[in-house]
């Protein structure tokens, strides 16, 4: 069902790679509430995954970039402006990648080279697309930015590793450049800490299911999926948010605000019925 | 413009006095979103305010009730299940007022019998509301409970005085009932920590043309209005926000996150030009 | 081993019940730290619990008083600085009840007159000590008030039920009033949220042995112990922290700092194995 | 006035540059409470600052290294536990600088190799000290490691520029580390949000003069100054905080907590004086 909330607006998708991906559907959402859309991920998620699908599709074009690149980014937002036909309304940014986690350095012995990297993907990244696009001028007044967080920028999960800090920064950026691009031209910028979902990047995740299984039980209304994420993003992409900015916004079926559910803690006791009922280790 | 976000939707208003109320902004709002809806305010404030006019104007009933009364309560979802012809989908609480203030008295000199007060009507009725909804089992599955918050919830303002605690307390029971009620039916509970705002209760507040002012340079967005509230107010009551709940989410320009803003401290700066630059008092 | 961190300090502490109580363990600490106190509860729990063995220890009287009772407080106060021979340097109020709880009622079906004693008893009592303290100008200049509080005060634990809600309004007491005392008396205002302790208030509570295993092996230092509560308390009555106010200070191991541990995981991960690995119910 | 907090313990602080520094005072107040203690700074810091006349001072030996410097960082890790005769019991962090505000880059211009050297001596220094330090195994069981951070990393304040995101990590560092620390060793990380402080530092940011009026204004206690916060600092490094960590710790006079003070109002309106009174801009 659409109510054409993104009617006339145009918009650019940061990191779609296939079907699992909320940026994926972020863009088929944003295109069904009336928006024109490019899509955008380095050339090598380009040939990689499926996003030549999606633009078919979304009758969107894609523009292969790397995000860390400045140059890029201008490319991405000159051609978007140009393929779209004026400035842009609204952006995702679903980047973040950690080199320290795939090449299975722990917290305490990160490699600091990849540390760098981890950081420039997942939180500098947001920081260039923004400035780039304020010195085009390439976002209309009002409109609105928004990146994919997690709630590890807040609260520690084990294993989530470099990512936290990285998540963090982001979220700090979103503060940053919110108050500057806010009072200059009445741009908007949030992240959402959205449940943790299992999308290409997650699923390699070791132990992912049971964190998976933990939030769920956690979690009253359960985990968001990727579909509601997108939801919510259009929510905020629309007109009827726009005096919300430098904002967390928790998108995680209440997961933030729990501290222990009885459905998780009546998994957890079972754990015990081995045991003899142990008390601690 | 309307997008029929609400289209079909059953909601219950509770607090719109007049025309600068945020109630009586989200009641019409709803309304032109395709819901459709009852009003509800205390037996005296309907005699005196202007709500039958908004009533008349969106062919909605008014059940008067006074919201920290059971019984009330319980006549006010029964009337209104009957006349909306089903279970309610959204219900919106801008309740409060403080006798404390009224009779001004200072936060350290506080009648305790007033508190009582203050917390019956402005936290404890948001409470009885939803267990008198969820006893009847009056809240759709899904369903959406907004109330309205203030930042002094979070961070001491001068003056606004026990209306802070109330306020806190507020935002606990959004959390509290938020986590029962949605593991049971998946009704969602927020608050909305608003902007001030220049309502009839808010014009009463001695020196809330300075706060506004403070207030509105130091949010790069500005103060949000009433009606920009409604709006927000909107995408929380619809299927788009299904899995948002237990959150207090800020909707004010960016007030919340901002320490100083350039524009803020330009005006404070001013304030030193007669005396010579004095540092400190 | 003693710092003499309180020489020459006079301190009132409430709610001491018996060995296992935070507020018994502060007492003790705070004496040999070199400060003369006296010892509050009610009539009730002075004759059941086991005060008067602390008092004769400590060489501390006890002043018998319902911290509900405006009169009560003003005698603690007027009592206490004659007995200690001038005003106050530091306040402890460990005090909290639900009646709710006691009887069972759970969240979604509270009753109101108990709510109104959970919160009377758990957070107004905190108002009135103050309140009483700041008009009979009994606390020192830069004198330091602590209260206990509980991570539930930010999230909700299946449970705790109205504690919470109290607990939200208890930290926000400290801060209303930590405004208002600091800016006129320099008067430090702050709470203190403690691990899960093993009290008689605590070892009622229904799982309380689970949730403290639980909270354990999140938490990386373990859940912190009353007597461990004692020393952190201490260096917020001396005068190493005069501009701490208005702070809810978590003293918990790091569990509010958590989203999860390898440890937590791996005793939840056992849960599963005698169910095939199941991923949500 | 000593207590004797640190008798015994071998401590390292980086940061001191003169006796204005925030560090330069935890180092002497630390060796009043009878720790034992080294100072490092960068060679350039070394050269130019005081530093010297505080060793000969407090009998402390000088390390000259760069915090980004893993090796340096070894070097001074490795020579500490020579100096002082073993595992070292607690460390201070106090380093941070932004090339992009010395260059005068606005946030909306920022040249990102500058951002990477301000996030490299800012935030990641702090991993790299602590990640150097559990390796070698040179922090006692139990021991207590901080960092000092500013309210930045949470609100934003205009001109403090890249550095607030890097506040932002650092924080985020301190709960990452405290996690894994705190579990294999019982190490604490924390962070203490000090008042801005007219530090070498501070002194030379524009406007900071009206921003520490502005905050000792909106403070109930006033700005914390650096001899307090060294007091603070103390207590972290102690026994009696064993179970602290993962924390952001507010120095600030209550400034967080403050939404709006009486004092800073009263100085705003009279900016309006010239004006009649004006409403917004």
């Amino acid at each position: 069902m659409s109510y054409n909330l993104l009617k006339g607006k145009r918009g650019i998708i940061f990191g779609a790679l296939n079907d699992m991906s909320i940026a994926w559907k972020v863009a088929e959402r944003a295109v069904e509430e009336g928006a024109i859309i490019t899509l955008t991920n380095t050339p090598i998620a380009v040939r990689m995954g499926d996003v030549s699908e999606l633009s078919q599709k979304l009758n969107a074009e894609v523009i292969p970039a790397d995000a860390t690149s400045v140059e890029d980014l201008e490319e991405v937002f000159a051609k978007s402006m140009e393929i779209l036909g004026g400035k842009i309304d609204f952006v995702l940014h679903s980047i973040g990648m950690s080199p320290n986690v795939r090449k299975k350095r722990t917290y305490d012995d990160l490699d600091y080279d990849l540390l760098n990297k981890t950081l420039d993907i997942s939180a500098i990244s947001f920081h260039k697309m923004i400035q780039v696009a304020k010195k085009m001028d390439a976002i209309s007044e009002g409109g609105s930015i928004v990146a994919l967080s997690y709630v590890a920028a807040q609260r520690t999960l084990y294993g989530y590793n470099d990512m936290a800090d990285a998540k963090s920064m982001l979220e700090s950026i979103a503060r940053s450049f919110g108050y500057i691009y806010g009072r200059e031209k009445r741009v908007r910028v949030n992240t959402i800490s959205q449940s943790p979902t299992m999308t290409t990047a997650g699923s390699g995740v070791k132990g992912m299911d049971k964190l998976l299984d933990f939030s769920e039980r956690m979690s009253p209304l359960g985990n968001a999926s990727a579909d509601e994420c997108a939801g919510y993003c259009i929510t905020l992409f629309s007109d009827l948010t726009k005096k919300v900015t430098m904002q967390n916004l928790f998108h995680d079926g209440g997961f933030s605000s729990m501290g222990m559910s009885l459905r998780a803690m009546s998994q957890y006791e079972k754990s015990f019925d081995d045991e003899g009922n142990e008390i601690l280790g």
